[in-house]
């Protein structure tokens, strides 16, 4: 490299060899930079005289960057829309999740469709739904991700026992609630492709399900999860939630194909998928990760993400939904190895993906569609009043008879009452395979936000009840 | 809490205040589980008996079920294609870029197309290509606020005139060159919507551009970016590409508007914009980000994404593309506040959003579409040796009789030449915009892939001639 610096040369104006220097950078100038320049503008001018051809047909723009206007701009307000409601929630001392379902709702006909009818349809029109779907699914996935994962890490040491037994109360009780509400509501509130067995397995199922990572961040939140009140509950949701997806998992295979026949061979290959996940699936996972160790983090995520995609492709091809595919590669991922990275999918997906699942389902919500009736807000209440007996009641009498404090275990079933986001996952599954009604999907959504909106005042209620005993015992 | 722990209770055999217990538990967990589960049972069952409803009309999977399946896969197909060609490419010590682009020319109809049609066709179905393109976008306004970020944050001082007199014989020769050949290539080669006049612009554009990130990568991967030549080369490069985007903005508002009026209203509407957000909007982007210092970096990045997404839409409901409003905000972004969020979205977009924008680049590069033709072949290489002449040989002799050593010189053409992803950037532009012909497109594509495929090996070469002349100097 030369010593000498151009800016040397630029100050350095006294001898004459700079001047030879500086003359010769001023002929450059002039024929590299302000010869060409004037030689193309001389182009330009003498085509444009002699261009004689009327402007191009047609607008170009218009059409396609109108979508792209529409799709920054839903984006946009997707994605604030979501962090500001949760963030309000949270003010309230609510879980954001129940701010980020609001704010669905809000984007959706409910509010903003009932309000300003335009505003709904300006900013989703239809040409951009597509993407707002897919971005929506991508999020779904990485949520069932999130889930598998969080039910393979919690611990099963310990508590097994008790918590088996809760587990099996907050099942099978809501199960039955559900299945006994379906008899009831299959006349009048079931879809246009529910058979009364699938019907009642899906309502069972719905209310059985438990928000694992709502409790999670709730646990988190309050300081509670090396509490044994707080492992306890995790360990319960993990077993019901694994056992009510596998239960999930089948009512989809039956109620997605139109024979027999497809729908066992759907079983056959949905069980034989987990096994092989579940066995050689996790070792060849493990010694995966092992392998690429060396490639560094971006590596890892790739293979993370990368499988993700194709597992939930091979549980949506084999005719269940895709998020199965999803729950069990989160289940089968050496947990130990990924925890940074899941947490980057996590954070990364909750604040960027999930939104627009909230919305897909805030935009199928319309509460106003059949007027407000009577006939609505009275199954609503029901639903939820069954969904509170089987899920918050059950667990907590279980508990209670295995040793616990009622404060602790009210705080339990409060912990496994809370269904969040995992339960819209469950909804709009049912709503696809057309086993709800609309306003069946409307009530259940309601059910859905009532039951997680109270899972912290009830808890603030167990707190105050246990701070009495413990004065009353000292 | 109380103090006895349900496992004391379970091992705890011996008393007759735990035999009581163990009948207390063994009772809750008949009436909460076991009856719960049975009587479930018993009821799908007879569901099931009285049911006589044949299973419901037609399948509700198949359709909507088998895109996601294609969606995910392509998803991951993609991710993983551009990865590996990325890793491929450094291995032959090639930016990834050089990989990245040939990995979407690999899986459009040039190779994947090629060799299996049906291949092609099953990867990509018309039904997920708004997705691809709605992630493309997203990747490519993420990738023009980086572009942005850049140009803003290469320090002006000290090489002020040189950088200025090399920057702007980086521009007005490729330009000249460009519409030199425009004049040539207009009767057969041009798009079925270019003026003679905005076709000369565009391609004395396309050939005056500089691939910013490539650059930066280049010289960063070489140990580069202190040293003068790095240093000067970067800020050329910011300047010509602030300019090259200003007369591609305004190429663009004259070539997508049907009439001048029409025209000169964007063209002042994008001049109002841009200059609101050089003052004011700077100014108040910078107090934004001083308020939401409290919240945490999760609402920087938020406030970033938002504020790129609403920029982008304003320059595309504007008239020209979102590109350009995505360059602004990260040309108007304060870079010491927002540095490492931008470095996330960098990251992040490189390696899941930008592979979908090679792709897409990559499903409209059809070389075989007219036979792979002389005229093709010849046209490639003529571009080719116009970009050459213009980009690398124009600013080697102004920076050469700057003062630099002619080896630093040389380096300087070289990297001004690489033009990488900036280039595919605008070539998709006037695709859309109707100024390029599809096979005229193609050739671009390729003058863009060789002209930074070269860069690598001709900065060895410029190494090696530098290190034979300071040996000649020693």
């Amino acid at each position: 490299m030369t010593p000498l610096s151009a800016d040397a040369v630029e100050s350095d104006h006294a001898s004459p060899a700079a001047a030879v220097r500086r003359r010769r950078i001023a002929l450059s100038y002039l024929l590299t930079a302000v010869l060409p320049a004037l030689l193309a503008l001389g182009l330009l001018v003498a085509l444009a005289m002699s261009s004689a051809r009327a402007p191009a047909a047609g607008p170009a723009a218009g059409g396609p960057a109108d979508h792209t206007v529409r799709l920054f701009v839903a984006i946009a307000v997707v994605i604030l829309a979501a962090r500001l409601f949760g963030g309000l929630a949270r003010r309230v001392g609510q879980p954001p999740v129940v701010g980020e379902i609001f704010a669905g709702l809000c984007l959706g006909p409910s509010v903003l469709g009932a309000v300003f009818p335009a505003a709904g349809d300006w900013l989703f029109p239809i040409e951009i739904r597509p993407v707002l779907q897919g971005l929506a699914d991508i999020g779904l996935i990485a949520l069932m991700f999130v889930v598998g994962q969080e039910s393979r890490r919690t611990p099963l040491k310990g508590h097994g026992g008790t918590a088996m037994s809760i587990a099996q109360a907050g099942i099978a009780g809501p199960f039955l609630g559900g299945a006994l509400l379906a008899v009831l509501l299959y006349p009048a509130w079931a879809g246009p492709r529910a058979d009364p067995v699938v019907f009642a397995m899906f309502l069972g199922s719905a209310l059985s399900i438990t928000a694992f990572p709502v409790l999670a961040r709730i646990l988190d939140e309050k300081g509670m999860t090396r509490t044994r009140v707080g492992r306890l509950s995790m360990l319960c949701a993990a077993i019901a939630d694994v056992v009510a997806w596998c239960m999930i998992a089948a009512m989809a295979a039956v109620a997605g194909q139109d024979s027999p026949a497809r729908a066992a061979l759907t079983v056959v290959l949905v069980v034989a998928y987990g096994a092989f996940m579940a066995g050689p699936g996790r070792r060849l996972l493990a010694r995966l990760f092992a392998a690429i160790e060396g490639y560094g983090e971006g590596a890892r995520l790739l293979a993370l993400i990368v499988g993700l995609l194709l597992s939930s492709a091979v549980t949506s091809a084999i005719g269940i939904h895709a998020i199965f595919g999803a729950f069990i590669f989160g289940f089968c991922c050496p947990p130990a190895v990924i925890a940074r990275q899941a947490e980057r999918i996590n954070a990364l997906s909750g604040a960027l993906l999930l939104p627009f699942f909230f919305v897909g389902t805030g935009l199928r919500t319309d509460v106003w569609r059949d007027g407000l009736s009577a006939a609505l807000i009275g199954v609503t209440l029901l639903v939820t009043a069954v969904a509170l007996a089987g899920k918050l009641a059950g667990p907590m009498l279980m508990a209670r008879s295995s040793g616990l404090s009622w404060a602790d275990s009210g705080t339990l079933g409060v912990l496994l009452n809370a269904r969040g986001l995992t339960e819209l996952v469950l909804l709009n599954l049912g709503l696809s395979l057309g086993l709800l009604s609309d306003r069946l999907f409307v009530a259940l959504v309601l059910m859905a936000l009532a039951t997680t909106a109270m899972t912290a005042p009830l808890l603030r209620l167990a707190g105050v009840i246990a701070a009495r005993a413990d004065r009353r015992g000292t």
